[in-house]
Order: C-alpha cells, then structure tokens, then sequence
C-alpha cells in the first residue's frame, strides 16, 4: 500500500524525540554524478539537516562507500555540523542496511523514525529506506538533501519510496517539523538554517534589517542628498 | 492509504456548501523564496481563490508567520478580494493547525470540506493538510496557489499530500468545482477569475468582443481600404 | 484508493469492444490557453484518437463549453475523422457528466469501459472522469490529448485522476492497446495513426521506403557519380 | 557596419529630449502567436513604455495590423497610460514604415531618436527599426517588449537589427535611461513602472514598507507573544 | 564585417523582384539529427519557403545530398508545393556551392539575392551562404528554416553567418519582407502560409470566423439554454 | 492497490537468484521516435542492463516488433554483452506477452521476478509489465532503459505501471540491487558498468589513478617546473 | 564599430598592472530581482572579483544605488573580501558615471582599463560600461558576475554593450587573465576562488588530496575489509 | 572588427592543407566542471577533431594544464585517435600561447589557419584564439569540442571571440569543411566521425543497412507470418 508504512493511526510526521538522522554517502566523488539539481544545493541540504539534528538533540548516524576509491571523502562538513554524529565504516555493502554494524548503531539509538538522506538517491538513500520501512520503521526520505544522476533517476526513486510506504520529504519540511515553532531561544540559529535551504532568505534577513536601521536611525535617502 | 480521505463513498469533489477556505502566509517576504512557478502566478492565485470564495460565499480564514519579521506582510489583494475573510494572528507555532485559535476558527465555520493553499507549499500548505485530513475533515490541496523554494520541492509534497490522502487541485479545477455551470448570473465575473488563472483567456475575450463589433457594424477591414 | 477502479480481477487494460471514447471541449479558443505542451499536438493526439475510433468500430461522444463564446468552435477535424461521432450540446455545465443528454448518450452505448480526453484537462477531462469512475465504469484519462494551462497543473491533474482510481494513459498506448497486432489488414492505417502521435514515424517510413527502393533499383549513389 | 548607426561621436544613448516612442501592433491576436517570452509580460512592458513616455512628455506613435480581422484589437491600457499617443491607421502595409501617413507621423516629432516596440519582433518590430536606421534615425529596439513565436525567432531578429546599426534595449534600461536618476518629484512613480517590468519591486516596495513600520511602532513579534 | 555585405547603399531587404531561393538537403534522414528545434516546425517552415515563393513567383532551386544513402530522400512536400521548383543533383560536394551545376543554376535565374536554408545549419545552409556572400550575392539565411544537432550548433552558425555579412532571417520575416502587404488578391493564401509557421494563427482564423458567425446569425449561448 | 503487487509480505527489491531481464524492442528505427531522454541514454542503459545480467548469470530474453520494416532492426549491442539472451520473434503482437513463444519463454526460466525494459516506455515496456503483475510475477520496470516519445509520456507511464502495482527502478539501482557489495572478485567490471550508467564514474576513475599515480612517483608539477 | 573599443592594436586582454575594478550596485534588494541565473551566482562571482583583486593589489570601486531604500544594503562581502575597496556614494543617479565623484575616484586609479560588474545588469553595469569605453577607457564587462530580470534581458545586453566596443568576459577569464600563470606563490589563493566560480573545482580538490592520502598511507579499501 | 581577422579578400573557411589542430586542456578533473552541455558530447567532439585531423593528415598539437594536480590527466582517446599528435608541456601558463614552446610547435608546422578547441572555453580555447588572431593566423574556434562551466559563460565567449575576428565553428562544419566531398575512398570513416557528432547518425545507417538486406533477402515481415 502506498500510504505511509508503520504508523497505524499516528499522523505521518516527524516527532523529533522520536528519530534519528541518517546521513549516508555524501562524498565528493559521488558528488560528481549529482545532475538532479545542483550537487552544491545537495552539500548544503545535507549540512543544514546534521546543523537541525544537533540544534534538536537528534541522534546522526553517518556513514560512506569505499572512500578510499573514486567515491572520495565524505564531505567534512557533516561531522563539522554535527559533532555528535556517529560514523559508521562498511564493508564494501552497497546497501547500508546489509551492514550489521550500521544496523545496530541505528536499533541503539532507541528511536522508531529515521530521517534518511544519500547520495545517490535511488541507491544509497532508497534502499535502507526501503529495508527499514520494511523493518517496521517509520521512514522519512529526504529527496533533495540526497542527489542522483538524472532528474528522471530522481522520480523514479520518489515513486518507488512511495510506493514503498516512506514519507517523502523536502530538507525546508523536515526543518519545520522538527523546529515546530519560532517561538524559541535558539530561534535565530533556525532562520540561519533555512538561508542553506533557500538562499533568498539571507537577502530577506539583510534588508530587513537595514529598512529598521534606516527608519530608527532616521537616515536620509541617498536621492534626497541630491 | 493513498485514496481520498475521509470521502467514504461520496464523490471527490468540492461541495461548494460544505467547504472553507484557507489562506495560509502568503507574505510578500516569503514570495521571495518561491521558484517552483513564477510567483506572480502564485499571488494572481491566491487572489482568483479569494475572489471566487468571495462570489461562492464561502468562509475564508487567513494568517501569517510572524508578519512583522522578514517573512513580510500578507499581501493586501486577498483581504481586498475578500473582505469577509477571518484573520488569525498566530504566536509563532510553524503549522497553522497547531495554533488552537486557528482550530477553532476552522471549526466555527460548520463546513468539513477545506480548501487549502499556502506559502511556502511543503510547510505552510502542507502541515495543515495533513494535519486536517488526519482530524477527519476532507482536504483539498491547492498546490499552485501555493509556491516554494524548487519544482523538486513541489513534487516531493505533492506526493507526500497525496500519500496522507489529501486531493490535489490546480486552481482552474477549485473555481471550475465551485461554478459548476456557465448558467448563472454571475458568469462574466467567474470569466474574469479565469484571466487571473490563464491570462490568455483575456485575449480571447477581447478578440471575440471586437469580432463581434466589426461583423455588427459591418466595419472595412483597414486592409481593404489599401 | 489508487489502484484502478472498477476492474476487479480483471487486467487493467483498454477492451476494444467494450470501450466508448469522450472527446471533450476540444476548442479553438480553449486550445489557446494551452501551456502543458505544444497545443498543436494536442490537436494531433486528439485527431488521432478520434481515428483510432473509428477504425476500431469504437462510439464517440462529443461535447462543447458554450462554443458560441470565447471558447471557440469545436475542432472541425474531430468529427470528420470520426463521421459516426455523436455530438451533445450542454447547456453550460462544465462538467460534461452534470448533462443528463451526455451521460444518456454514454449509457446508450453500453460500453463499460471510457477512454476520455479534454481540454482543459483539469477540469473537462478530470471532472467527467471522476465522475464515471464514481458511477462504476472502467476510465482511461488520456493526459497528452488533453491539453492545460501549465506543466504543473498537468501533473496535478494526473495525481488527483489516478488517487481517484482512473486509468491514466498517453495516446501512443491508447493506440497500441485498441490495435493489439501488426496482423491486421489495416496495418498501413494504423502506421499513419502513429505518425500523428509521434512525427518521427513519418521519417522513418520515408527513409525505409527510399532505402528499399534503392536497393531493389540499384541506384548508384551521386556520390558515386562524382 | 554592426556598431550604432547614425550616431556619430556621440554617445549611444537615449536622450528623452529627442526620442519619440512607437508601439507597433499590440494587438489580442498577436498577443496568441508569441512563445519566445510570456505574452503577458510583453504586454506588461508595452504598458511600461507607454506609462514611461507619459511620464518624460515623449511623443508616443501607434499602429495596428489589420484590427478589424483576426489579429484582434489593439490593447486598450497602451491608450489608456499614453493619454497623448497618436494613432495611425494603416492601409494592409506590413511594415509600419511603408505606410505614409505613419513616416509623416514621426517627422512631425521633431525627434531624431526612435524607441521601436512591436508584435511580431522580426516583423512589426525590426522593418520599421531597419527602415528607420537606413533613413538617418537613431533606433532603439525594445526587444522584450516585443514578441515572437519562438525564442531562436527572437535571438535571430536582435542578431538581424544589430547587423543594421539598430542598438538593442530591454525594457528596464529604456526606463533608465529616460528616468536618469532618482533625485526627482516622480520617483515614486518611476520605482512603479519597475515594478511592471520585474515585479520584484513590488515585494521588495511591501517588505521594505512594512519592516519600517514595526520599527516605528516598536511592534513586538507574533512569536514573542508565543 | 558584420555588417550585411554586397548591399551597399540598398536598405538590407528582400526584393522579391530580384531573389531566388535555394532550398538545400531537407531529406528525411537529415531530419532526424535536428536537436535544436523540433524538426517538424523546420519541415513545416521549409514547405513554407516553397509556398511564398510560388506565390511570389520567385524561382527556386533545390538539391540533396547523396539521397541514395542514409541520409534519405529530399521530403516531397517542398516540390509539391512549388512545382516550378529546379532540382541539381550533386556528385558528393557536401557545399552544394561546390557544384558547379548548381551554381550555374543560379546565375540562370539572374536573381542577385539569395534566400537560402539547408539542413543541416551548420554546413548545408551555411557554407553555400558564405560562398555566395563572398561572390557578391546580397544573403538572407533562414535560420528556422534549417535544423542541425543541437541549440549550440545553431548559435554558433548564426554567429558565423553574420560575421560573414549573411542577413539572419526568421521564416516568419521571410513571408512578410516577400508579401508586404495585406492590401492583395492573394491575402488568405498569405494568411495560411503563416498557419504553417505560428499554429496559433489557425485558432485565431477559427475563433474569428465563429464569433462572426454568431453574431451575424444572432445565435444563442448554450448556456443562456440552460 | 499501488502497492507492489504479488511480493506479499517480502521486501520489494531484486533477488538476483530468482529474476530474468526481459529486454523487448531496442530497435534503430524506434529509437529516432524518443525525447524523454537523449536516445544514447537508452541505448547505453540497455546495454548496461545486459552486461549487469551476464555478470549476475541471469537468463536474458529479447525481442523485436517486426524489425524487417520501419522500426529498424534491435541494436547488436545488446546479444554481444549478453551472449546467453534468448530471442524471441514474434508474429506482430505488440503486447509481447500477447506472444506465446514470449510468456513460454519466460516460464522456462522458473524466475517468479522480471526486469523489463523496452521501446516505446508505455507500450513495449508497459503492456507486459502489467500483463506479467497481473499473472503473478513480481515485476520491476526499468524506466530510464527504455524511451519514448515525449517526458509527459514517460510520466504517464511511470503513474500508471505503478497504480498496477509493478516496481519502478532507474538502470543504477537494478545494477546497485544485484550487485549488493563491492566486496567481489568482479567489483571492476561491476565499477565498468556504472560508467555506462553516469559517465563521470569514468572521470572520477581516471583522476584518481591518476593522483596515486602522481603521489608513488613522486612527480612534480608541470607548474614547480615554471 | 563591434570591436573592442580603445584598444588600438594592443592584444584586447586584462593588463592587471592597468586595470581597475569597478563593483556596482551588488545590493540585497536588487538581488531580488534576478532571474537569468541563480542570485547566488551572482553574489559568489562578485566576491571572487572581490578576493582577485585583492589578490592582485588592483583598486577597487564600489557604489550603492540608494541603498537606505528597498534596493537594500550593499552584500558585506564584498567589502570584506577586497578591504582596500573605495565606496562612493552616489545622489540618486542611476547611471555611476553621472556622477562626478565615481568618474574622479576611476580617474584617479591612475588606470585605462576597467572590469565592470553590476546589478541589474542592463542599467548599472551596461550604462558606465558603454560612458567609460566612449569616455577612451578599454572596458571588460563580468556579464556573470552581474545579474538581471530575464536571461532575454542579459542576451540584449550583451549584444548592446558588444556593439558599444566592449568586451565581455565571464568571471573565470577575468580570474584566468589576472592570474596568468599556476607558477606563483599564491597559486592556492586561486584555486579557492575557482571553487567560488564553479564549485565542482572544490570536489576534485577534495578527490585529489584523498586520494593521493590513500596512495601515501597505503591505506585498505573498505571492501577489501569484507 | 568582428570580421574574420587575418582574410583579408580570401572566403573564410578552413583549408585544410594550410590549418593545424590544437586541442588545449582536455582533462578529466576540468570536465567535471563543464555544465554548457553534456561533458561526455565535449569528449566525444574533441574525439571526433583528433580523428578527422589524422584521416586529413592534419598536424595536432595538445597540451594540458597542470596534469599532475586536480585538473587530472589528459583523455587518452586524443593521442590514440591522433597517434602523430604532438604533446607540449607547459610550465603553468594557463594561456598556451604564453609557453614558448608551444607557440614554437605551431610555428614548426608551418600552417597559417588553426582549429582550436580546449576545456574551459572562455580561458583554455579563448586565451590563445585570440593571442593567435593578434598575432596573424586566421583561427576558428570549435566552441563545441570545449566546455565551459555554464551555458552563459559559453555564450560571453562566443561573443568575444567573434567580436576579435575568430571565426566560431560547431564540430560538424568542421568536419565537413575538411571533408569536402562524399566522393573519396575513405567516406565510411566520415561517417563514422558524424556518429560521435551527432549519434543518431549511427541510427540512419544501421536503419538503412537492414532496409536494404530486407530488401535483397526478400525477407517476410514478422507480422507477415502472424
């Protein structure tokens, strides 16, 4: 059935006491084979969800394909954004879901939602979310903080999740659902995340604050000096 | 399940009696953010499904995230098309359906069908969706009245909106599910909502008016007086 | 729920002798609000089935939206490609299935089965289609000879027909399921069908033809004569 | 020779002083043919100049193609925001500039500068450019508030009017270089012809408005009454 | 220089009284490696050459590039539609200006101007365009008229004819230049030239015609019936 | 229902032991008919597809639709990478499970799982993937190893093979789902395929043999030898 | 004349010891506005001039338009990458060669080359461009580093400043023609700000190092751990 | 002069037996920044000048930058498909034209007209363009057979390498232009350089190929023997 898998008569979102982040073969060489979108907008989808995860007190559990190959490194700012994370090494599974060690570091975080980012989309990302959602987890997958090598490879992969009983995502809807409310401390770090996510709230921060700056300083227009 | 919630055996359409409108942060500062259309698109949309709310006379509500930050303020047409409309200041909370306010508004109103649009779509739109659908009411999804950060962005909620059993609408199909039929009194006003939806239908009335005059007044083409 | 409604057990595919076909609002005027894809292959596709109709001994229903007005006159090349075609006048409901003359001309077909396209998609395709399939008939939608006012309010459009159950189809399947075989002494017909479809056809039969043509003339290449 | 024609020594710009405006067959029909942009921007531009030569008291010249047949009537805002334009009748001449009336029309300006917009670009708008350039005038082509069926029949219309010393123009730089600075009574009324030429403005106009306000009004957030 | 060679003093222009066209290689197998425009609208706009120039009384000159091979057989509508239409067979020469019949064949038609497409762009239309610019003929290229590989390849080309001192020209600008008027016997065989270069002009003459006709026989809305 | 039909309670992915590769109608005639996606993409993924089979030592099954006329012969490519595949003629049934000699085939094999790829996407692909569901098979498509004649059809396509419960799947993830692990003796030819599938894979290769091979010969650079 | 102007028969290439840079306008508001390509872009780009000229000790000029209004602030990068920047502030004219103090603080740089960029593109980047070249400057325009409201837009641009003499470049020549040659000491310097030009740049210096750390620490594959 | 520099009165075109190829910079790590169009095209253009120069016995010189560091190793198709290719290492100019020795290798073969392609456009293939031109040669510059970081930056360079009187060529006019006739002994080679040009080349010929043998075999068709 395509609805989401595993929640009975919960309402299908994100409880943040409840899921752990996997954040899974963002590489630099990988990186490379991106064309569903630009791979520096996957890089920074990636960043701002190990940046939320930590801001919530999220469990990460990160992991990478042969990076000793041409896959390359995991990019370094995951580990920079999330210093808790948990790293887990493989053996050469394509799946990280057939890794015992990266099963069991999931299972020991103790929560039943997991939040699931890769590169690339169809493999990296679909198939431990396809094992989980099967494994009696409630999946959420985040479509565009992973990448893949074609716009077309992209929603095939959406179907299938779908189809699969995981909860698509986009990285501004995961943002929302965890921080839940602007009525909070931590308030301005948030703002700071979603200008990762859509540029163009960096130039909304940086003219409203000059506009208040304009108006409280009682500065004169430029054209007025003329 | 993926299926129209909350239908039964009922058809999936709007009835124009039972439903409510809902109007959610369509804010100058956030129309920024939105590429997955043009968003002079999405705020012509907003207006057209003000406008046939208002000539349908059907409930509207209306809030805002934090309209005095950079979000900006709600655009002035919608209250202009409809003056009826209900404005619900939140306190801050992301998803509308999670501001009791709010909740009550809906439900003062009597109707069980609501009709929803919001900026950005995966948050704003969507998270009232869900939310209402999973409370029992039917939930029509406007997705291009509504805008956000990427196209990619809009497909994944869409999906995701059709997974939680909402039904999507484009907004031809709420006014055309509204109107119902061309006999009526007020058909050259839902004429001029449709040039807001498609504005080729302006030209088109334009060029039928003047077809019409030249063969009433018998006029020369400019041509044949060559 | 999603699947196709209204089969059963049966293979969800196009019975020939049990299908009717409704060609909806197929409108000069309307035809000008197209932005899906090339109007002018929605013209094509949408002769091409009325061809396929007619060639497979399959009813045809007509409609218009007032096309005394802006919407424009039928297309003339729907009904001279399907002579036997049988045209209902509404009386300004949009939806075709709101006529009782059209839904009497559906059931005096006795087909079980609706292959149904329309301009605008979202609305005189999709209104009549969920509709039919509410009343418990076997619906095809076909989307690409149906024409609408933006991509994404085709790919709405697609999500909402098949969350309601119909079967959505592009006119190349159509084609291809009433055809069944190359076997068939209408074989040459069929070809022609397809290079409305898809142009290229027509390429390939040119080539094909002169390629054979050399070879049973033994011609000598210009190329040689130099 | 592809520099500026008939400019001399003298820098290749616009002097408001000395330009006349011709608005060459914006018409409802044409309007139907144009592909290369959204028609409803070319009109929205046209709009622009016509507001533009009010604004700067510059000679405005109209024309239209046939408006009695299917090219449709020429739209009534140019008229409207251009109170003084001119309207010349042609006699079936494609090119405005064969039309003897119309010649006489821009010799009875004064002007030696011509701004030239038109439907279609290569044809309404480029011969009157071409012919104009060939007879001693400073021409300036507005290509984006002109349009045509296809963007390579736009790119291949500004290669051809360049070829011909034409220099081409968007609409916002015609703005600017009429408007020439801010430090004037009109500004406001300057920032919004932008507005119609990139509604941006628009927002950024609300926003910047609004978050002055707060500031004024020491108005507290909805999120810190959370 | 880029500026449009051997025109001299002359307004650079078609002078139907003193131009031939040649039509180069547009054979199905050609056809089927156009990427930078569909290659039915350059089918089309070819057929359209053929058309204006029987109507104009212009001669034309035809060839093909080995069309006992691969590449196909020369399309049969362009003789169809301008029988008086002289075909040079080649012995290999890629440049058709190459072969010596074909030049021959347009000294004979006395004609100093040369309108000229080819597929594919870059070679079969370019390069006789450049040879005949040098030689001292005054060069249209029509650009739309001809197909190549890719969007880049076309820009490219169009750069390089220009540079040559080649007059760029859209199919439509062609008709026009060649037409001038709508002032003649032959206007509607015009007006449906431009139906095979801008489809929509169909949907304008259909929607035109029936709004007359309403008018004119004072016929009922369909839905004042209601 | 749009779940995965016939997997009962098992994981829905690929079981290398219990799958055959169904690869129907790669042919050089219908591959001019594909613009969802450039036709060399097909054509590689194809290939892809049968060098990934004869690596796994799972049965191949081909066919053509009447390849002795327009719609070409079947690429050779396909049988050189996958020896062992089984062609099939058939007797111009266009459904290829329409064939008895094809489902008899198939049955042979005694693999309950079926990866079909085919030309056109919804014909040659879709109609025995859906007939295969419907009698029991698990069946994954492969969508982007087959091609057809626009996007929109693709996404017909993709909608419907998925509402009839058959698994969609990008060319990477059907080698990703059989390979499971790159710890194997055939990891290279594994790594081969993949630059068939996202060519950068070979970029990314040869870069980074060539930095190792740089770092253990101590080479310097061409730039420290200024 | 299209050739660059002012360049006599010097090679017409960047001398860094001759050049100013000139940065316009690259405001929070205006960057609103920009559609040919992704703000982002633009503001990367603009700081990469920003950080080569620092790098090159070449005087830098920067200017606001009205920056107390909804153009909003001048991005504070751009100060921050070039420290010795000169800003002067302008009275309200549009054009900054209008105003006498931005032609006196170029003319004293002491230098008759100048790297322009500017948003928007056609109006603060084009106009001083085309004042500066007809004023005896040699101009290089960044056309991406500027930004503007349509890719139309940017082509006629230019088009029109190519016509005016000047040159145009994007940012990686400017760099490159800076630069000159990897044989200096701050050769990495330069290749952070390709990483600020195309951001792939940054991947293969990830790749490159890991891998050569692989090769180096006789590091094991992760699969060959299996 | 945008002209074709160095011409003076000769048609300016490549002569083949005067013209020399350099390919500049075709490395792995630089194509993974090309986003202009498919790298893989760029690799197989460059392929497809190394072939056609070895079959018109053309003198070849490469060279690379830096291909010791992140930039990565040349492709080792050019040297295999041009084994008399000749490699010039440089000392970190970015512009070969600054390196003695390879302004000396060009000298050395005595040509006076160079093709030059090389990754990135606007600096590997524009740098020594336009030193070259200064310097006397007549240059075409391939800009298909390089590749550049974004399909603006492509088209900056396009521009400015006309505008300094390099003449802009697209693959297949290359070839053709070296070809000339498609009567010679080697003409099945030709077409199998058009095959890397333009793949669907490869389609036609096998298409025709199986035509014919259908043909000469009197073969059945399959839906024949139905």
């Amino acid at each position: 059935m395509s609805a989401p898998a595993n929640f009975g008569n919960a309402r299908p979102i994100i409880d943040p006491d409840n899921a752990a982040m996997l954040l899974i073969d963002h590489q630099s060489g990988l990186f490379q084979t991106i064309h569903d979108m630009p791979f520096s907008a996957v890089r920074a989808h990636a960043v701002a969800l190990a940046r939320m995860a930590t801001l919530a007190g999220m469990p990460v559990i990160t992991t990478a394909s042969v990076p000793q190959g041409p896959n390359g490194p995991l990019i370094p700012e995951i580990h920079a954004s999330a210093p808790h994370a948990h790293y887990v090494a493989r053996r050469g599974e394509i799946n990280a879901w057939d890794n015992p060690d990266f099963v069991a570091a999931v299972k020991a975080t103790g929560r039943r939602q997991l939040i699931i980012a890769g590169t690339i989309t169809s493999v990296c990302m679909a198939f431990p979310s396809i094992a989980a959602a099967h494994d009696g987890y409630q999946v959420f997958a985040v479509i565009d903080a992973s990448g893949t090598y074609s716009k077309m490879a992209e929603e095939i992969t959406l179907a299938r999740v779908v189809q699969a009983g995981v909860v698509p995502m986009d990285t501004a809807a995961v943002a929302s659902e965890i921080q839940r409310t602007w009525h909070r401390d931590d308030a301005a770090q948030w703002a700071e995340i979603y200008t990762q996510i859509f540029p163009d709230y960096r130039l909304l921060i940086e003219s409203y604050a000059r506009a208040q700056e304009v108006q409280k300083n009682q500065e004169q227009l430029d054209s007025q000096r003329g």
